[in-house]
């Protein structure tokens, strides 16, 4: 115990939240590499894969989230995440203040605990679903916990990795899904203001796949059409890839 | 024990790393006002001073940490520091290029664990004392666990507070210490190239006073006269200030 | 003639834009200090006010433009510039996604000929009166030739000059004038969303006073009550000043 | 004349620098090309390569100037540059604090005149040779006439074109160069810190070839071996080429 308290005020945790369907974790080797890569920028030796794999299985529930930090040793955190019903058919966002911190100063993909700038983002929450994170210049980032996609005349439209996102797992399956439905998917810097004139706006996050945003703000004006109806869609594409 | 860990996993800790001289502590009163406005960015209410008092002095040690995190309630852990002797007369520096945050990223004086571009900029240290970052601009910063001056022409050159800095309490002390021996101190932006061209450079924080730099990366030209001189006669100052 | 295009192949040429009401020009003293702030960017000793006083009125028309630019000698040139009336009643502008040069690359305040971030900006105007740029971190600056007002609850917020725009003097009469009128004024950073939020919009630039703005993109959700009502009254208390 | 008078103080003036070698441009192409970049972002239309080069060879000069303005029509202009010998066997440089415009504000390769920071940062030049212009970000851009090149361990660093630097038509031909003299050249991000750390330093600009450097500020230490024997190399390299 006390090991873990002297990791976690001395050195710095990373995590991945999984989410299982029917008992069977989502896109395991995902979270792996993904672990993987957070790990490198510590300088810290990754688990082995199957070790990965075991410590999910032994901890299984729908929502968990799995914390490792290095003091001596590797040591891992299983923590079980909320589980309540996501009832609302669309929610509230709004566009923080608080910027994401530039690629130069952390590395977008590592997914690390207690990052200041997305704790402090989160405190400006209020009433919100969740809030988007502009990058240094002024660019669309992400939200706290999401990822963001805009639908403008049909196309969609996302922030690209290049714009110091993280490389969420839920936002590459649904650029995929949308990509095999037929749809043109862009990937490019976005500004604040392409959010105000798209037609719908959603979310994307492991937990609850995609998300549909009917306000913006003070902005009560979004459509939901589309994207309430790709959420469903999105929830039957990714119970089939199990 | 489990609460300490959920606050760590979950919140973000905030802490003060504190210095006695013959078993008083130093600037009690500075490191406190520091701490509140720490957890004032998280939206924690402080600890009244007595308290963070009564802390300090029953785990009084020659160099201490003290970290707070909040979890249903405000959980304290105090941290004894190493306390080897400073036996080196000067020390080499490099500039990292892990960049600081920026401040619409993450405030400067939010003093917090888990800070991952300090952490990041601490793993590129190999055999330097420290390492020097630089903000969003590309301006000198400060060190990991430091704060940088300048001699040049016999005028001290420190970068100043809108640099993107913490408000370090040493820092404080050696500026007004400098003053009051007559000498000039510019707090502004500085360039990285000024670190080459400057006669001196050191380092100032808590558990060492000033500390002359004689090399930068591949550069010994340093000299270290009048900065030992300093290092010295600050240990005189501020043992004169308990 | 020569000595002219030698000068603006060359050289750096600074200018103003003055507007007369009734024969007399508005500002003069203002805009003579401002264009002595651009030559001392460029260290050129500027013109003496009497000088700078007597080719306005040699010169006198109701919009017109003063040029300067050094070639061995300081060489001026005047321009009148159309006077078609301002028939609309309120205009639609934009965001482009051009960011302004940031202070550490060129002073706002240095107001010269040839700028390519504002030339850049100017192309993507399209049907819109004008578009705002943002500065390098994202936040809202001004348009190409004009300076940015919100109105929000009863409250009028106005980029800062440290948000790095031109301290127009359109800018300051209107503050001053507002501040007159019993209204709060927020001089701060602004974000663009908060474009959006506001109730009404309004930009200012010397040859129109106020302008109110109902359209911005897309959206063409803005009220202009207010800032039309105003935008008359300003009319009149410059004319009182003269 | 008025004309251009009138173009150049309303619009902007695009332009390249030739050098000729026994009466034949060089690199003639590659300068209409970079020529059309400039014109495509004013969304001027370019003139055709024939008219190009017949104003080249009509106007031919051992270092010219062309420079090109749109005011209802295309308006081009001729300079003959000095020509007076180039002595020295090395340089002094320096570092300017005035930051090359963001790539976001003004394109790399949009090669107008009257760039304020390009112009600014020339007059911090005092008795240099040049002086180099660090990024928004502090990354090694370049000089404000010429490209940089570090030797390091043997190995030869220059800031990439992603570092927000002209795609320079002598710094492509020196890469070339080095790689076909056996060299390994990296094109990347560079910290100023590393113009203090190398072995050698060089500019490179279309009217000398390579130049070294053998001072960067007040520190005399650079070695100009290596670049001295690469500049004469270099010098019949191009002679070749023709």
């Amino acid at each position: 115990m006390d090991d873990v308290i002297t990791a976690l005020t001395k050195g710095i945790a990373v995590y991945e939240t999984l989410r299982t369907y029917n008992g069977k974790p989502f896109a395991l080797k995902e979270h792996y590499e993904r672990l993987k890569k957070s790990l490198s920028y510590l300088k810290i030796e990754p688990p082995a894969f199957e070790d990965f794999e075991k410590l999910v299985y032994e901890n299984l529930s729908e929502r968990m989230r799995i914390v490792y930090v290095y003091s001596k040793s590797l040591l891992e955190y299983v923590f079980q995440e909320d589980t309540e019903e996501f009832k609302v058919e669309y929610v509230k966002v709004d566009i923080t203040t608080v910027r994401r911190a530039d690629p130069w100063s952390i590395p977008p993909d590592l997914k690390s605990l207690g990052r200041p700038d997305i704790y402090l983002a989160r405190l400006t929450k209020g009433d919100n679903y969740d809030v988007i994170m502009l990058g240094t210049k002024g660019q669309v980032c992400e939200g706290t916990f999401s990822n963001v996609f805009l639908i403008k005349n049909g196309k969609f439209i996302t922030p690209s990795l290049e714009s110091g996102i993280l490389d969420g797992i839920t936002r590459m399956y649904v650029i995929r899904f949308l990509k095999e439905s037929g749809y043109e998917v862009e990937e490019r810097f976005v500004e604040p203001a392409e959010l105000f004139y798209a037609d719908e706006v959603f979310l994307t996050h492991t937990s609850r796949g995609i998300v549909p945003v009917n306000q913006i703000g003070t902005l009560k004006t979004k459509s939901v059409e589309l994207s309430s109806k790709l959420s469903k869609a999105f929830e039957e594409y990714v119970k089939c890839l199990l």
